[in-house]
């Protein structure tokens, strides 16, 4: 589904946003490469300075952009869950690194846990509407740091064939990782044919400054075939300026210098242009991820995005709301529709997303879904056509027939076509709904999520390949 | 606040559906004008067939389009209440038929009264995101329709100072009520300098086809000095196309043919282009006002009074949920926001609306204070000037300064113009959020409701003005 029908910012205003990011990577640049960083962006041409500050000259920057991957292949398990990334065409799923499950019934916040994570997996797994599966949340439940990383990856493959996406603390966390996908997918070649898990690498400390260790994660997972999601997280007024616009320029600026770090290690490596700008509240200094200004900020980036015709992605979704209630619904659609209709390639962080991403919530996830439905009806947008401007119906309808649509050839066809119907929202008259004794939202989103995970997850490995997994891994997960 | 920055519709997709209501309107026509009606369009050029069908020739459209005002006041009793319908400026506020109030504690839905109607409008009256009242709920407790008309009217003006919307069943009720308001006014010369209330007119019964009584009110209206809402509320799949192009078709063509009739009776007498296409759910029948195809609906209307630069209104905000629950939540975001960011200058129906709207909720209304809040911030959008895309606020941080941003002259000076916060929209963290013992939504927006209604309205009129009123016409609100 593409979107772009909706355009934040003007021509102009997306020139500036491009010469200030220019300016700023060669004025300012960033701090805190690694050796193996420094060694292959200046060789292609970033100037160290003696300040310890990498720099970047215009012409490579536009170098960088003009040869860098036009568009991304996201494999699932499952080919036909690959995603396309390319152009608006665009994508929700989940992503986060929560570290508390929601009760809806209990209203309890506790601690997430591997089988919480496995359990979002499957969940997602069965929702049309949730392309991929970036992790959510984190195994709270595993404190050692190298099971933890490798456990993240299992208990996702475990429950969906759709595309992946994870973090590695260490880069030798993420070379046991390739070891294990090796192993699911029946070899090195097969993996690296169809790699379907993603390195979510947050390889800058905002403002302007890389991440040492995730540069060498980063490494690592280029070696190892794995796409990269190049994620700039600043928060605007906290470590991104206050501005809107500020808080875009930096977020694009820290996203190229990652473009020329992936290009110079491997040119082509496929990476996606992750800014992910969030928003303080600028009267506690905490994350407001549900906010109007988050909204714009991941719909200007996804402008940008589309300016570079570089595969991008960022977060949307986020709910400020601890619980799913109405202020969630509105927070999450807010920036969910504003993102797809302003083209955004991958939309992260899309559902399940409480608290300004420290809950996550199954049920959540599952109206997350009749949620993005909608957003996604949304930026089909509307068909206008010789048949679609009806015309002929309206003047078969007015002049010769009932005087009214019900049931009209064209109505009949466009039911299947044209309208998108929820799963759990309601649309049943007061009248009825009282007769089916008020039924609530949230119950039904139980119902529905332990029926889900009351059969097996269908993306479990197979006896021997598990079995395998387990002999050379600590996996948590019960058979 | 200016919208416009989302386009569902291309230019060429634009002109299309003008050129097919062109069409309609010359080659159907509608069927069912009054005498007067036909008298006033015929003398300026539209021809009455012997099929009983009234239709426009092309040049009679394009000319009404070019006289017709450009802009609309549309006055509040209080002056600082004035709405300026020009261009893409965004109002929002309540509008509708509702039947029912719902209680969300007890999830009742019980018949609506006079008092739910009066203090629907003063909790209006303190939002500062609802701009307007058209009267959202009929009045069930007053069974004789002119008492009803009348004590609307009443119960609107008694409860806020803004602009008041409404309808009447008969021409000899809306004498009545602008006797009402020439009162209310001090004297008729009063009540024409600033009518603060319009009139929201049901001129057609989709498909093309006048309504006669309708018609007759609004003509009444308009001598009386009344704004007239000319609204066209077809139902895509039932009384208009299901396409959602045709369904705007359909729409344009009817609201032009009313163009054609305010103008031919009172040349630029304020008119509001009032295309408010519904949807229904093909598989039923029923209405839903809570889909992405009503969100489609009433941007490319929106889009459509851009083309025509005539002041519009179509309705938004309208939830299908029985409840504020995160599912009206997203309905209302959904449709609320596009509508806001296609710029459409009335956005009617925003707050309050449940069940597709057959039910009326104050909770509601107040949480839609919040929703509308933040999605005008969405429409105000991103500024990009020197100062805003921040490259020396990004120098100064990361070469010479902190490191972060927090505490920044830009951060302090934007807390205050760039960002908004909720009023109830909850943003605390879980370990807050429990301290506070887990706040709920709703019961905060009881709260906040049984503190508006705890003091009397400012809007009561002065003792010698009400007694006038209430010796001339039976009010039934309580003195």
């Amino acid at each position: 589904m593409a979107g772009g029908q909706y355009n934040p910012l003007s021509e102009t205003a997306v020139n500036r946003i491009h010469q200030a990011a220019l300016a700023a990577l060669s004025e300012i640049g960033l701090a805190n490469a690694p050796a193996s960083g420094i060694a292959a962006m200046t060789a292609v041409g970033a100037i160290m300075g003696t300040d310890g500050r990498i720099r970047f000259p215009a012409a490579l920057i536009e170098d960088t952009i003009a040869r860098a991957n036009r568009s991304v292949t996201l494999c699932g398990r499952d080919p036909r869950h690959d995603l396309e990334l390319s152009g608006s065409r665009v994508h929700y799923g989940t992503a986060g690194a929560a570290v508390h499950m929601v009760d809806v019934h209990t209203r309890e916040y506790r601690e997430s846990t591997v089988q919480d994570l496995h359990d979002a997996a499957r969940i997602a797994d069965q929702l049309d509407n949730i392309h991929f599966v970036q992790r959510p949340m984190v195994c709270r439940d595993i404190p050692d740091n190298r099971e933890m990383d490798l456990n993240t990856v299992y208990a996702c493959c475990a429950g969906t064939t759709k595309h992946v996406g994870t973090s590695f603390t260490e880069a030798a966390f993420a070379r046991d990782a390739i070891e294990m996908l090796h192993v699911m997918a029946g070899g090195e070649d097969a993996w690296r044919a169809r790699p379907f898990v993603s390195n979510s690498n947050c390889f800058v400390v905002p403002p302007m400054k890389f991440a040492t260790e995730s540069c060498e994660v980063m490494e690592t997972c280029i070696r190892g075939g794995m796409p990269i999601l190049l994620l700039s997280a600043g928060q605007a007024g906290a470590t991104a300026p206050a501005s809107i616009a500020g808080a875009i320029v930096q977020a694009v600026a820290e996203c190229l210098a990652g473009l020329v770090y992936v290009n110079a290690i491997a040119p082509g490596h496929p990476a996606i242009f992750g800014t992910w700008p969030f928003v303080s509240d600028l009267r506690t200094g905490a994350m407001s991820g549900g906010s109007g200004e988050q909204a714009l900020l991941t719909a200007g980036c996804a402008q940008m995005h589309r300016f570079y015709a570089l595969p991008g992605g960022a977060a949307a979704g986020i709910a400020d709301s601890k619980l799913p209630d109405m202020q969630a619904g509105w927070e999450q659609m807010c920036s969910n529709v504003m993102a797809g209709l302003s083209g955004l390639n991958m939309v992260y962080e899309a559902a399940g997303m409480h608290a300004s991403l420290l809950g996550f919530c199954h049920e959540s996830l599952i109206l997350g879904d009749d949620l993005i439905g909608q957003a996604l009806r949304c930026l089909k947008g509307i068909e206008v056509s010789e048949d679609s401007v009806s015309l002929d119906v309206i003047r078969a309808t007015c002049l010769d027939g009932p005087g009214h649509y019900l049931g009209s050839d064209q109505t009949l066809a466009l039911m299947q076509t044209d309208y998108v119907y929820p799963t759990l929202g309601d649309r049943t008259s007061p009248k009825e709904w009282i007769e089916r004794d008020r039924p609530d939202l949230l119950t039904r989103a139980t119902e529905m999520k332990e029926r889900i995970l009351s059969s097996r997850s269908a993306a479990r490995f197979d006896a021997l390949t598990d079995a395998e997994i387990r002999k050379r891994f600590a996996i948590h997960l019960p058979q």
